[in-house]
């Protein structure tokens, strides 16, 4: 049978990370491709005690059907956490959780785009968000960016220029894959500049607590008076990807519209899950479990960073700055054909992945790659960069 | 500021039973509207047993980011369970773990579907899955069942009638309302039927392994030589919903097309999830423990019988006979107004879902309930159905 696939998928593409990511899986290959947290920061002593403890106690509250909205005391104490901490979340916002940030954008993008709406992004940005944006047919526009984040002519040109956007999505801090992160002045601006034009930001921010240098720098979220920002919060690399919690703080006109979406999706988020989110968040030292990650996370990116300077930096090949989160992004001296240094890495076990994957328009031209320091262990990721200089 | 949704969702609401639950999540409500499982029906130990092993002896695995295909163990092993005990699945055939099979309809939704798009539906059907066809804009049309399911003539004529029908969608076990099973005749004509007409069957079976009395009816899937046919499985019912673990058998190129979806919308399903179900059906004894489940809701469907034959037969009203699943469809006699009656038995602190719910079109007139009997207690379900007698 010939199948007559809806409009919206008949040309999508499995997500080229993805497809990598299988290489990764593959021992014997140098994962620099993966975006996976490292293994020993999972809590996961915790992790079990809770469990063993929510299974001899309470086995049916976690076993049972319960609402979409989520976990009622994981919805609170996140409200009340995200607001003490980070000035996020209104009084007019509403709280959803998530299976993972990466609902967030689907949800959104299937309650706000028709065929042909536009979505401004940063260029380059996250794939696995340009597809799920791609996947309800947006148009994707694509906005450059400065060393500390959005260029603001380039973002007042856009707004300028396209019908029907609904909204800019941003990384604002470690920026996945530059690693940039948006000044504070660069934020208000953006926050001024969507008001005026009447659209909405949607703040996608899983790295936030990974800074390991510098200071933290406020929310566009915190800045939201008028009821435009959509925040997407995520657990995935601060407890653990694998049980896929993540959650939205919006206004509740919108969140309405989500959970509506949701019901629909999923019935709810595996409760098992949002219980272990809120047990860890509650009788464990999370900030001290921050503090840990962050350690983590900063001694891999030194390792990295040396080995960059050794490999790297003789060859031309340079790097963006970045102050947190799990990636850098490099970029190759001229004359270095990008997806040919890529193929011939592969060919060598090392998986980085191509510039390309995170544009808005994958035929533009790039010579940058992308480099994860989270998932090798130290010992791959000096051989990684090492095997990855020697290629130019 | 002024939302500009899209058009799928800007008349979107809420599913009813979603919001009747939260009565029936009152304590001091009798909830015979919720689709819960006996809480006494969850294999709890086993499940805290296993997750202890789990994150004790392998906490990485259930922790970190995995294939959106889902865990292989669990797919290769349910696709070879699917096919020895019930014959569902061709070598051409595909299987992708979801987030509950909720997302199932979700998925091949979004990849069939274009607005106004036809989905057939037996008349009443199950609300989650209407309001997912409804999310993505498809046209609902309701055919009629006859005791033994689907009316034939009817489907006959539906498929000649409507033009760009994308799929028929049925709960060929126990169906959800009305507690019907289709015949194995009719399932063989059902099929001849859309497969004449190029029309995909989306089979539904979360109840199929809940039956008390009778024979087991092979699965439409079972006779599927054509690859015109999606089959749905949930471990909602047969494990526990608050894991939210379903999968979908289909022809690998939908499955293609469904796994890029799902890559956007939630990366993967739970991964400790995935690995209880895994664990639970090849490590303990999973025949004996369908078996307890059916005993648990054969004794708690006699206790409902007797209640009727009690309270409601004097008073004229009436139910499907049911041999399996989880509910049983009643009607009022001529003179009573359904919905009336139901906001009575609410006043009463009687939970049950009025018959409209499930159609189609909610404005045709109707004068059924929907009684679940899975969540309620003994006590519950006898009080339960006095007082909704008493009503009459």
């Amino acid at each position: 049978m010939e199948y007559n696939f809806s409009s919206r998928v008949k040309n999508l593409k499995p997500s080229a990370i993805r497809e990598i990511f299988k290489y990764s899986a593959d021992p014997s290959y140098i994962p620099l491709s993966a975006g996976n947290p490292a293994p020993n920061a999972f809590p996961a002593k915790a992790v079990g005690e809770i469990s063993v403890a929510l299974l001899k106690n309470a086995p049916v509250s976690v076993l049972q059907y319960s609402t979409t909205e989520g976990y009622t005391p994981l919805r609170e104490y996140l409200k009340s956490y995200m607001k003490q901490k980070h000035g996020v979340g209104a009084d007019t916002d509403g709280i959803l959780i998530t299976s993972g940030a990466q609902q967030v954008m689907d949800l959104l993008t299937k309650s706000f785009i028709d065929a042909g709406d536009v979505v401004l992004c940063e260029a380059p940005s996250f794939i696995g968000s340009l597809n799920t944006f791609r996947s309800f047919e947006a148009k994707l526009v694509g906005v450059p960016m400065d060393a500390d984040g959005m260029n603001l002519e380039a973002l007042n040109n856009a707004l300028q220029t396209h019908e029907n956007i609904k909204y800019f999505y941003t990384i604002p801090n470690f920026q996945n894959p530059s690693g940039i992160t948006m000044s504070l002045q660069k934020r208000r601006a953006v926050y001024e500049l969507c008001k005026k034009h009447g659209v909405l930001i949607l703040e996608d921010n899983p790295y936030g607590d990974l800074r390991f240098t510098g200071e933290d720098i406020p929310c566009i979220k915190s800045l939201d008076t008028d009821g435009i920002v959509v925040y997407a919060g995520s657990f995935s690399k601060v407890i653990a990807p694998g049980i896929r919690v993540g959650y939205v703080i919006a206004p509740e006109e919108i969140i309405r519209k989500m959970v509506v979406c949701k019901q629909g999706e999923d019935v709810h988020t595996n409760i098992w899950a949002q219980s272990i989110c809120h047990h860890f968040m509650t009788e464990y030292d999370y900030e001290a479990h921050l503090g840990a990650l962050r350690e983590i996370y900063k001694q891999k990116a030194d390792v990295l960073l040396s080995a960059m300077r050794e490999h790297f930096r003789p060859k031309g090949i340079t790097w963006s700055s970045f102050e947190g989160g799990l990636f850098a992004w490099c970029t190759l001296p001229e004359g270095v054909v990008m997806m040919d240094f890529v193929q011939r890495a592969l060919e060598q076990k090392v998986c980085v992945v191509p510039g390309t994957a995170f544009l808005t328009d994958e035929s533009e031209p790039c010579s940058s790659f992308r480099v994860n320091f989270s998932t090798p262990t130290d010992e791959q990721l000096k051989d990684g960069i090492r095997i990855l200089g020697s290629l130019v």
